[in-house]
């Protein structure tokens, strides 16, 4: 059932100044203050008409630095082992990454963001508006997230960065 | 700078309702009632673990039906024309998909969902947990969105689909 091959082509590349995966903050809410650029290729920038009226975005990319797959992980978050599906680690069958990002401006191919959590150079994939109508869902459960408390969450999250707000 | 390809390989098939892409939902919140099944290869099963605490999840997919790209798009809600990227359009450069669902229940390798707006028989590529920790973001703009009043996107969302919850 699995054997067939799905292709495609980056779009464009993000910036950041993140040049360490093991430095590199684990999600945007971890990142505030991390600059960084998503610079889409020439051939697709029609496509960013009226992007820059949302102020949040998806970007979905390729996890271009991403070790080899694992099906058990220990998230950065806990040092307790769980499926791959129940985190966000890049260790995953297929190495897509997924960022909610704060879309400060667009400068015609450019776009300019904050609370970057993406590592530099990594091919972008797609761009989707983040909506308050489609996306913004009161959970019930956050799974052995909730485990977490705020505090670990945000040292543990930062992974050694040390710029940005996050002194 | 475009010119490498990135392929994945699918890591189960989504089972729902609809058949035809044209009546298909466009977003999990026109597709309440909507049942479907996300049904995970079994070399994948074992990375399903502890997934079954999150109420909500990410589904990543290939649009797999979608008509090809086009820059420029009528969005399913709003007769006027956008950029691709500002939209969730099927037809965009790389044919990804990306729905929050609610998970209700797993059983093994099958995952029982709420909200389906997915074509059945949609070859998946990634899960990922929703956590309202990093994925609940309140957002001060939704560009072209903001223009559409909630009884126009519900209608215009349902797509035709006439079963579930939403008579």
């Amino acid at each position: 059932m699995s054997e067939f091959a799905i292709t495609f082509k980056p779009i464009g590349v993000i910036r950041s100044e993140h040049v360490s995966a093991q430095q590199t903050p684990i999600q945007p809410n971890y990142a505030k203050g991390c600059k960084g650029r998503a610079v889409i290729f020439l051939e697709f920038g029609e496509g960013l008409r009226d992007l820059d009226g949302f102020s949040h975005i998806y970007l979905i990319y390729q996890l271009h630095q991403a070790e080899p797959p694992k099906l058990i992980v220990k998230p950065f978050l806990q040092d307790v082992e769980r499926g791959v599906f129940s985190t966000r680690s890049p260790c995953r069958p297929n190495a897509i990454g997924l960022s909610v990002l704060e879309l400060v401006r667009r400068e015609g191919n450019v776009l300019h963001l904050d609370g970057v959590d993406i590592l530099d150079g990594t091919p972008l994939l797609d761009i989707k508006p983040y909506s308050a109508k489609f996306d913004r869902i009161d959970t019930f459960r956050n799974g052995w997230q909730d485990e977490v408390d705020e505090e670990t969450a945000r040292q543990r999250g930062l992974r050694g960065y040390r710029g940005g707000s996050n002194p």
